[in-house]
């Protein structure tokens, strides 16, 4: 029998996406698609691809105890409060916010605030360690475990047996993605990333900004160098690639599409790392890996090959005359950068074969 | 087991819609992807999508026609050479191009050619009699059917048991979806429609005015009053509306998107036909249908709700100041309006559950 | 010495349009920028092209009346009250809103209020005679005339002796310029307009349907059969072209783009009219205009070739089969289909060169 | 009297910006508009922004050579030989290509061929000198000068004194425009430049990457870590700024607008160095320039901004943590990259006021 799961947040574009998504999962059953300010509302209403007559639920917090696992796509303060609850009551949680991806410290220097339960967060500094040897998660001893950060490639086993999962976001992902392997070959404190997005990423909310007559035909950069992102980069590059990697500068871009998410990354290398080396990292990193493809050198991959996906694809170079390497790395942004890996998690956490209901191959042209 | 199938033509744009979807198929096996000028090259060199060292096959008639069934998505003049052969082989044939689609005095008008096979090409008098008893596809009595117009909704019966389905064009489908149902509502020679496609309607062929600067940002109509599926939509809207309904006024535009197609449509009511009378028949025709959507009254679709998928949303309204209907219709033109009805009528073909491998929610936004 | 002239409603697309168009003019100078809510505010903060310190103007009437021209870019409610008060005072007014372009009766039935100031709305059904027969404005034997509708092609007299005019509406704009020629030629209740705008015409307030990740790559109709510019087309089409042509079809559509509308317009031909005779009728109103080009038959326009310019560009075809012609009309919604076409009208108002400060030529590609 | 000038290269981008912008100039008069394949065909078949029966022009060296002043819009090889001989005609030349921009030691290095005219090619290392004391331009000494970088803010003295210029790239102008002040206060070595391209700058050969359908909703990198504009940046970056600042990391990318160019940099600051030491380098280097604005810090600039303008807006972020500046520029690419800044400089070589026909206001929104 299938799954009962659900959704908490489903009127944004996560939550819309995992809407999607599960609607055509062959092994789980989507019982609750609750939205705060939109309960009682149709679905249509917001996304017209939803044909039919659903409307979104209230957030009812016995109901969604009672499912098997439950997808949070609210901003990270309501994350904050409904998050610890289910776990409590027993019920797997993916969190799309960015309530659980840093540890307290980390979380107050980026935030702003304080993190209500420091006991849930993650703890960055025994990420690899746990991933490597197929330990329980870290905190598990306890009756209820610290999050996990789900960049699934390379939190697979933790986020098997998690009860929470911070799932990253769509910087950090496509950022990750290209930099973890490569962290024994840079030069820290060198690392640049410049990234651009679809307009998708900043959410359903209207703002000035993304009003059509504005973004159409615009590019901008935004937010740098305080971007929240930046901490999440910095800490999980660190933590996941076992390399104190130091500080990152990292600039977004608002560019004039709606999905893709593309991040060029620049570090310089470390003394006599090959194209050969970094080719390697690469390969033992993704060989065998069903969402993330290198591409052969210098072929750069293009964000609308995702588009719907939960795929990765990244290419390479090195530049002999600066000492760097040029990786680019694309997704879309509410495939791999959001729902598509939240699924990719909860296939994991309810112990359904990963790729389920996902796809690799995103909507072209 | 699943059954064996293959495509004609797949660097095209329908082909490559076709691949992307058979690789998502759970009953359907590709084993033959076939491109005349491209054999031999890695399909991710066209479609980055598709990943991994696929390559183009060479057209050999003799693997073809072991399989199941062929999708030819080539040209016409290409697809009038090879579906005969596949069909007398006893291989099923879906062509998503213009041979098979009119009778052959109206294919010598609209496409400037005798047609080569007038036994084989359809006879659109008869379509409406055959769906509506369920008897046997016309020319069924011989050794091989003459080609079944498959506007799936309106052919179901004729095309299960077809051996050559004519797949309809994108802007005919996308029409005849907004104006069968009230062929008995309007009056002849009244019908207007003003169609606008996306981009990719047109094709992966390099033009002058598909060139990325050229084509963004640009709102222009084209091919009027002489475009080729004026042809096609006059023919089957008297065939499958079972009224004689004359001319047709028909204008496509291109607009700045890629995927998408929407036509609306116009033409005077019959003395004494209401709103009501207008609902009712669009009731009757698609309560029951899975990709076909009727959205209240005046709720106009969007293009964009139905890209990917193999939906179509429309909606209607009446003004008794001119006394016309206007209604308009949206599909992704390379979804019902190409390799996703081509696969709906696939499934009926094989056997298979008509929707298999197909949806009727697009990604959005 | 030059004009003085200024801009109330400056923080909407036609006034900050004029804001740019009036920078360049050798003629005018303006002096007044006015917005109600932005009062003090940044001009550069709403729109990034216009650099420096400049801030918005409060409306301030005093000043205002002292100035030779104001151009009036608010929404009708405050423009029925602003312009009388204007005109009293001896100012010339263009008005870019609605408030003064229909007849009482038709206002009241399009915009469901009475219209406040009846002594000062047009007299469609006198508007030919007067710019025919060179008289003087109706109404200008009084103290104040009444508004001329500024059509500028259609209007040239009656405009360069009024002391207020009614800027058309975009889509009457493009489309009376397609159908007032041919006012003689086709048959009275035949005539769809099936027309398509860039969001610019929507306007800058925010709108779910105008956020950017919801526009992009969207088409959708809207607002039929009851869309305002309904009854001004119909008014005017009627009135400038002296034929009674009564009620007409009007659908409009948002396509993805900003700038750039399309017209595409259909009617039944009177019986004997030939393709000659429409071409005549073109050449008899345009040959020699400046900023009204018709191209070669069945070489519809492009939007884009007119972006940021005040031209627009046509052309027709005639479908003996269905007995219509279709125009294809384009033009700039912000240029020729607002703030163009009211610097045009000023131009005459002040006894300036007609083209002073305005293009025919939109930035390409 | 007006000036005499023409264009050859007409039927590119770059010539057909100039054909517009010279239509609308004062002191200027288009009298040649040549293009090699095109010559007889209507202008306005390939740009339907220009009305009317104006044909291209052949390629006729005598009638070139009476013209006051040459625009030289075709690739680099033909500039290679036809600038000579204009030059040596005694005719003024603005050369849109690469032919002149690089001495022949980094021609050769980039483009793969030796330079055939080092006599005339510049001499980087002695520019910044010759605009700073109003000297007459390197080489003017011979009967023929050689060529003169034409980045005009960095080299109006040299540029009015010049008789053939070398018109900038466009990502070197929105670079150079960004990084030339701030050379003495960043680290040589430390350059990373990400740059976003609309695809007008690609051209307008049709190119698979190119066509609307691939390049609609997409963003890629290309041509990185060799891309030719690398040499320039790294030439003029240390000749004008006058500090040898080393090799630059530059990725350009491909961004779905067609106008628009954003150049993102990263340095490392020298210790010591300050926001406000970098707002006085900005503040020195523009605070009098009609064409480069400096937004407040953070405020990032946006493309769109600019479209059609000859403006450059750029503004910047220090970032504590990594010691770095980061700077981002826009600029159109087509106007201040090409066309725009080519007719500032042909306004001082023919001694007109400079900014004489253009605008630093671009079509908003």
């Amino acid at each position: 029998v299938a799954h009962q799961v659900g959704i908490v947040g489903a009127s944004g574009y996560g939550g819309a996406e995992l809407v999607r998504l599960l609607g055509a999962h062959p092994g789980l059953d989507l019982t609750v698609i609750a939205a705060h300010t939109q309960a009682g509302e149709p679905v249509r209403r917001l996304f017209p691809n939803i044909v039919g007559d659903v409307v979104f639920d209230p957030i009812d917090l016995d109901r969604l105890a009672g499912l098997d696992l439950v997808f949070i796509a609210t901003p990270h303060a309501p994350a904050l409060e409904l998050a610890p609850q289910l776990v409590e009551a027993g019920t797997r949680v993916v969190d799309l916010s960015a309530g659980f991806r840093l540890a307290p410290a980390a979380f107050a220097t980026w935030y702003g605030e304080e993190h209500p339960r420091p006991d849930l967060a993650p703890e960055p500094a025994s990420a690899r360690a746990a991933q490597g040897d197929g330990a329980p998660a870290p905190g598990a001893r306890g009756s209820v475990s610290r999050a996990v950060y789900g960049l699934t490639e390379f939190a697979r086993q933790t986020v098997a047996g998690a009860r929470l999962v911070a799932n990253p976001g769509c910087y950090p992902t496509a950022t990750l993605l290209a930099l973890v392997p490569l962290a024994p070959l840079v030069v820290p404190g060198s690392i640049v990333v410049d990234a651009k997005s679809g307009t998708s990423g900043a959410g359903r909310g209207l703002r000035e900004d993304l009003h059509h007559p504005h973004a159409h035909g615009d590019v901008t950069a935004y937010g740098a160098p305080t971007h929240r992102h930046t901490g999440e980069i910095e800490t999980w590059l660190s933590a996941l690639g076992g390399e104190p990697l130091g500080a990152v500068s990292f600039t977004p871009h608002l560019v004039p599409t709606v999905r893709g998410l593309l991040a060029t990354c620049y570090a310089d290398l470390r003394g006599g790392v090959t194209e050969h080396d970094i080719a390697s990292a690469y390969a033992d990193a993704y060989a065998s890996e069903a969402f993330v493809h290198v591409r052969e050198m210098g072929s750069f991959p293009h964000t609308k090959a995702l588009s719907g996906s939960n795929g990765c694809q990244l290419a390479f170079v090195t530049d002999p005359r600066t000492g760097r390497v040029v990786v680019s790395s694309a997704i879309d942004n509410l495939g791999k950068g959001a729902a598509g890996q939240a699924l990719q998690n909860a296939n994991l956490m309810l112990g359904l074969e990963e790729p389920t209901g996902l796809s690799a191959v995103g909507v072209y042209p």
